[in-house]
């Protein structure tokens, strides 16, 4: 007999999923909401969001004059990189007070989903039979990049294809791009990032994690048709919302051979090799304040990451997780044992997963051990750009001779064509990689160094290749802090003009340079291009054909009744305000300006960093703000990375949040949702008019978002004008 | 290798323990925090320390002219007794504006630890050779009601004895009682129980559990020369913090069997006790609007037990628990084993313990499963009062006629002689029971008793004597919601002139009344006082026995090293301002008016209950407030229910904090300390003085107070006039 009753009410139904506009949870929908969008409802909602390419967010418009909110985070290296001396819109943000002062942001490109093809059908015919799963995979990145070719064609097109359910579908996505974008708000980082990385993926929150943009073309603010309305009101209790936005990647249908891999072996080594990174950058910061001023933002990276995959990590843990796992798989399996057809197509599917991530488990520090520090990987771009130059140049003068080069694994060059398609088109990116003048810190340098090498040495068996040529075959064993040493003291590598000189002498110069680190690192490169060979054609293509299969099997069974899993696309998830149990109370189901207050005093005198120290600017103005308008409020809406600067709409496609976080307790998303307890972060819209109107002296812009707000609805019927959703599977 | 290190600092030494005030920890406070209490500042901490018998809680003399702050949840019935319809106290609050108004408080009891005496040895002589547990049980109780009788034969003194370390050592402690206690200043209940039962436990927390009495002596306000100064500015971080104060009780020495027994069997059985009543209390509430409101006070308070309980259980399900349960008995074991005469003495104990949780488990629901209701408890109340009164008129005129009568335990009269010491000084209190005057709602009764039939049913197996008894052997079988209806619907026993009656006509009259509640319970009274008999003789005095000797063993190896379990008896925590991870960041050290206004702010229009209301007083002078003043705080002090109200001072003997809960994470604190997160939640002076003088018009009792912290020392060498601590052991 139960213990005792759950006095938390519970959903009967779970909001669970994260689905494409094409498939989405119609009934879910009507069962528990009786709401059913209509094809205008999903294009005007698809067609006003918008996604960051760099930041890696979401985004969407909020005015018909081009007006597009996102995350502070999500603009944070756009806001550092436009910040001078004189002019610190980190540290004091920045406001536009006319359309003449909207600053140009060279780095950001955005883009909108305009066209959803479903080419599963031309990409199965890709496969011929007795074609090898390394031939097909191959076979398949050439027909994506026609596609995509094809497609991108036309002028400020991008072209996308989408592989869905683990290759059960393939879908052409075409968006619309953006290049000319220009800073219009954003606020000081310590109201935005208020509390810091003790924060961060914390709630309670007090975060103003918003800024706007606005979208130019032909130097006017774009007229964008498709805009979410503004309410200031915010999100209602039990209604229901939706969360438009790209979530990153998550892992929700892995098989339980992949469970086990990632909770015992792939998740312990990545924390260990987070943990390396950290204590190296410690080691440096201990030696003095500068030293520790330079360090600090690594830091503070690596603490995120470790917070975040500790998260995940300890999501894996949990047993019902490996429970829920292994019944979905066994369901499954049975139902196509229970079948002779299915059972011939995708019977051995899992069995070739379980034997593939057996393989994984004995390789894989072997196939994954690298390294990777600032100087190394300029150094690594720059010998790879030389490589990729004289492969282009043979590639070249073969065609014009017409002659096809035979393949030959032991030629280097060769390798890199075979191996790896993204260096074919990426040349011209391995060379910007080269030649980037980031000023190099070469102390640091070689204590990163250093740890990296000891990290390998401690993972690593003595007799790894790797482990070999690392430390000089033959020679007398070094220790990684000599052999750091060596490789950076006497390198001029961060000599930006030395590494042009070499480029331009190509492969020759490489070979023969006598630069201490490129003597080292020359080494290294063909036996990670070996590896990175050999890793594809039995570890990645046989496991994406297995898993393809799975994904196919479970059509067969189930229809396309789930959703597929994140790949930073378009995506919808569904949900509504929710508490939760914390603390052995409950979560509150938002938090107001009275609360930042309370966390800034809170701690003062015992915070030494400061990330509860109150923004300077809302802090002047305090006597000036409502101090009981709601700051940030939670949803259950399915969510993970990616989704930072997603908008939060009613049924009314109304503006209601902005997704800029996940509690603590939904970092396990990447595997699975927690409905009890996991939450999505919003800002809500009231804070952020408030601090536009009170705080940045913005009434412009606050203006123009309530303004848009109140105009007629966005013209659904427009919609019809863009490309429609084709389904030709 | 580990995965990662901590990011929170830790103590090197841990501040585990509720010491008695003869055995301060004195070299962990000297190696962790340099300070070494002196006799003086022990004396005079005892002596501020107060005890309250009613509401089991704790306080302290905080002015010269007897001034005692406690927890308004600690005189909350007070409070309850105290209000009219004209003037709601709990309500409201109460302010008496000057001296004349302060308010009696005829059931407050106030106690003041003056004397400790060791009378270890006393206690041993009683026991003699070959005497069995059971009879060295009785002639314990025995003699520990003559030397109570005794020592509290002085006019305001009470006297108990008190066994520390499980029977290990017993003290005499006497106490100087006052009983002229007035109330002062109490705030709204919405103020100091703000957050209700969801927050109750809890942290962040916004509490203003304070109250004020002022002891009286001879009609005048008592001089109290041993008080704590007040310090409105509060603990400090990272200083040295005492709590002085009454834990309840904790069970941190358990056996490995006992931990087993209370994880296993105890805490079960104890869970789905309280989820019977909260079932009934939601059956009956749920008929209506009026049943709902009778009933609110219940459900409350089962939750609320619930919530400790749940705590308490799922410390123990925490396997590090067990382990330090296991090795700490290993260790002991081994050191007893290798010393032939502490073999020869204890070495079998832990084999005792063992068997007698082994036979408990088999027979634990028999021996336990009783039911309580309202007009149940006041029914057995009623017997038992007429078979105690009948009792003692026979030992009367036997001891007239000089004889003394068999032991036959086929005699009901006589087995309560035997077996229920307290019954024996207690007929007064039964009595008043019996005849107590609070209305009974047969309607809810008869739900409630038919709930705890079912609940018997279900847990005791068909053939078990009692349940024979209430189903009525040998007639058809009834259900229980049948039994109840029968035995509620009849009965006159809800009108207190008819049990008034069946007193005065003594056992006959009670044998003879058809009253149906009184022939159904008649028949049960026998059946538990038999089984009272059995389970003292079976497992209460052997377990003492072998727990006795197992302390005794413990202080051989160890010496007194360590601090027994808690026992509502004073005793002495250190500590210190201590955050801990918290939701993914830290915990705030301290909260703010700010929060309360937040959270209030946060739930607005999703809080039914209006638990997280603003009190309205505190609202209504919100622009009068200092927003930013202190609110809660947290310390790592060792606490346990009990310590409520306990002073927590600094090294000078100021009053910096008022204990007033512990968090979610201290719950386990009954098994086992939690360094990393378990906190006790104090409120902070300068809330209590803001409220004091912005809140609750009393700027009289915040001036006496600030007065007080501000005169010289308290007289420590006074402490010499007090009965000095004597240790004989």
């Amino acid at each position: 007999m139960p213990l005792w009753g759950n006095s938390f009410p519970k959903n009967t139904r779970s909001d669970e999923g994260m689905w494409t506009f094409d498939s989405p949870p119609l009934k879910h929908l009507f069962e528990k909401y009786r709401f059913t969008p209509s094809k205008e409802w999903l294009d005007t909602l698809r067609l006003a969001s918008v996604r960051f390419t760099t930041g890696g967010g979401s985004g969407a418009f909020v005015s018909p004059n081009g007006l597009v909110i996102t995350n502070h985070h999500v603009v944070m290296e756009e806001l550092q990189a436009l910040s001078t001396l004189t002019r610190d819109i980190v540290k004091n943000g920045f406001t536009a007070n006319e359309r003449g002062q909207e600053l140009k942001c060279p780095n950001i490109e955005l883009h909108v989903l305009v066209g959803m093809e479903n080419i599963t059908a031309r990409m199965l015919l890709v496969s011929k039979l007795g074609m090898s799963a390394d031939a097909l995979y191959k076979a398949r990145a050439e027909q994506i990049r026609i596609l995509e070719n094809e497609a991108a064609s036309r002028a400020n097109t991008r072209a996308e294809v989408v592989s869905l359910y683990a290759g059960g579908e393939y879908w052409l996505y075409t968006y619309k791009r953006f290049t000319d974008v220009r800073l219009v708000v954003a606020p000081e980082l310590q109201a935005a990032n208020f509390g810091g990385d003790f924060d961060n993926f914390a709630y309670p929150r007090f975060g103003l994690d918003f800024a706007l943009v606005r979208v130019y073309e032909n130097g006017k603010p774009y007229h964008s048709t498709h805009f979410l309305k503004w309410n200031t009101q915010g999100a209602l209790a039990k209604e229901l919302l939706a969360v438009a936005g790209h979530p990153g990647a998550t892992n929700r249908f892995h098989t339980l051979a992949q469970y086990h891999f990632n909770r015992d072996v792939l998740y312990p080594f990545s924390l260990r090799r987070l943990n390396a990174w950290l204590q190296a950058s410690r080691r440096y910061a201990a030696r003095g304040q500068n030293e520790q001023r330079r360090a600090l933002d690594d830091i503070l990276n690596y603490e995120n990451a470790k917070k975040s995959l500790l998260g995940e990590y300890q999501g894996l843990q949990d047993k019902a997780l490996e429970e829920k796992c292994r019944r979905t798989e066994q369901e499954l399996r049975e139902k196509v044992r229970s079948d002779a057809e299915l059972q011939r197509l995708y019977g051995n599917s899992w069995d070739i997963v379980g034997r593939i991530m057996q393989k994984q488990t004995v390789v894989f520090k072997e196939h994954t051990a690298t390294f990777s520090t600032p100087l190394a990987d300029v150094a690594f771009a720059l010998i790879r750009a030389t490589l990729e130059t004289e492969r282009l140049a043979g590639e070249k003068s073969k065609n014009t001779s017409g002659k096809n080069s035979p393949n030959t694994s032991s030629n280097v060059s060769q390798n890199v064509s075979q191996n790896n398609e993204a260096a074919q088109s990426n040349l011209a990116e391995l060379r910007a990689q080269a030649l980037a003048d980031a000023p190099l810190d070469l102390e640091y340098e070689e204590i990163k160094l250093a740890g990296e090498l000891e990290f390998l040495l401690a993972e690593l068996s003595a007799g790894d290749p790797l482990v070999k040529v690392m430390l000089g075959e033959g020679s007398i064993l070094r220790t990684p802090a000599e052999i750091a040493k060596e490789a950076v003291r006497g390198t001029r590598l961060a000599d930006v003009s030395f590494r042009k000189a070499l480029m331009e002498g190509g492969r020759k110069a490489i070979d023969r340079s006598t630069d201490p680190m490129l003597a080292f690192l020359r080494k290294l490169v063909p036996l990670w291009l070996e590896r990175d060979d050999y890793n594809r054609a039995n570890i990645q293509a046989p496991l994406a054909s297995a898993l393809e299969q799975i994904a196919l099997a479970r059509f067969a069974v189930y229809g396309k009744s789930a959703y597929p899993d994140a790949t930073f696309t378009l995506r919808l998830s569904f949900g509504e305000i929710a508490q939760y149990p914390m603390n052995g109370s409950i979560a509150q189901p938002r938090t107001t300006l009275y609360g930042l207050f309370d966390r800034a005093h809170s701690f003062s005198g015992d915070d030494p960093n400061k990330d509860f120290a109150l923004p300077e600017r809302i802090n002047a103005r305090r006597d000036k703000l409502t101090l009981s308008t709601p700051v940030n409020f939670i949803t259950n809406c399915d969510i993970v990375g990616g989704n930072s600067g997603s908008p939060l709409v009613n049924t009314k496609l109304e503006f209601v949040g902005l997704v800029f976080d996940g509690n603590i307790e939904s970092l396990a998303g990447r595997f699975t949702y927690n409905e009890a307890a996991g939450r999505s972060i919003c800002v809500h819209p009231a804070y952020i008019i408030e601090a536009l109107r009170t705080v940045y002296d913005a009434p412009r812009i606050a203006d123009e978002l309530e303004l848009a707000g109140k105009t007629a609805s966005p013209p659904a019927k427009d919609a019809s004008r863009v490309p429609p959703v084709r389904n030709n599977r």
